[in-house]
């Protein structure tokens, strides 16, 4: 990872963590460094086909099928762009990564933690971010959000429409991965106007800023 | 698996396993039993999207993907179509199941055997079959029928135009899986006429028969 720096964000949907992506996305080009975003799933042409398939509701995938799909699209997105951008020096900004799996996949649908974890190894190569951002906004507000966005992308919905509990253990799931890695996991308080969230950002990224 | 009964065929491309399933199929139903077949990739809705994937060279999924793909599409055929038709009794006939990523994957792309095995455990549940019968053909024989069944179908030749290197390494990787674990996987001779073949495979699953 010769120069580069690999943030990640990530939160419950609706929580605001895309904006704040671009937001230092701008910030950062602003201050002449060479920026790559990414998202998951999707970021390259076969995450992207993953990522349709995984919101497609047709397909209902099982737990572990959702999970293999989502690492498959990981390990395409580490090998073909993150690492690269790193190698190059550049910052790459990713709007999901690893953290998700364990969120959702072993915190929201209830597979061993340590299976997933194991899996994440394996699709990154051992990758983690220099540090990871976690917006947190009171469940209910982030899916509020989250909901209204949705109505005019229906095929965005897969994961909004689970259950408010399913959503809560998603929470807490980062929420105990900030407290097992504090250095790397940071809580960001996602309440307040998008450029006060901006400037707690940048203040959890402060010794990284160039 | 109440009364059902799980036989996996294996082997290099272009080996007959398709056409000695179908022969099996016939002859199970023939004799009264009710049989399922499936193959991988796919064998449900979602696993013929990630055989598309696969098999698309637009692609080129990096070998680690190659295989989060693979057992997608096995925890998905393992969980709505294979558990089902064993409850249920029947016969489960699969066109390649977990061995092949070890023999592909591990044997042939170099990926680790032990890390294939333990996704095969969790895309399956530890499911494995109650026999395995491995066709064995010179690897030169095979893959010039299977290039020639290609030809006309330009969409399956992604793993039939690997280098013939490859192929050897994967079918070194049958064998040493036939030596690990004598009792379910059996090398089939799979020379000479399709009868011919169709009575040794009969033979190799004699006890199992009604």
């Amino acid at each position: 990872m010769a120069g580069g720096i690999f943030v990640s964000f990530e939160g419950i949907e609706g929580c605001g963590k895309s904006t704040q992506l671009s937001l230092l996305a701008q910030e950062l080009q602003r201050r002449g460094v060479k920026v790559v975003t990414t998202r998951e799933p999707g970021g390259t042409p076969l995450g992207e086909e993953i990522r349709a398939l995984l919101l497609n509701p047709a397909f209902s995938p099982t737990p572990w099928a959702e999970l293999f799909l989502l690492e498959a699209a990981r390990a395409q997105l580490v090998a073909t762009v993150i690492r690269p951008a790193l190698e190059e020096g550049a910052w790459v900004l990713a709007d999901r990564f690893s953290d998700s799996s364990l969120a959702y996949q072993a915190g929201g649908r209830g597979l061993p933690w340590a299976q997933v974890r194991a899996l994440n190894r394996m699709a990154t190569g051992g990758l983690v971010p220099h540090r990871t951002l976690v917006l947190t906004l009171p469940v209910s507000q982030a899916l509020t959000r989250a909901r209204n966005r949705a109505s005019t992308q229906a095929s965005n919905r897969r994961f909004e429409d689970e259950a408010e509990a399913f959503h809560r253990r998603v929470a807490r799931a980062f929420q105990r991965l900030a407290t097992q890695e504090p250095q790397r996991v940071r809580l960001v308080d996602g309440r307040g106007s998008t450029s006060q969230v901006h400037a707690r950002v940048l203040k959890e990224l402060s010794e990284l800023l160039p």
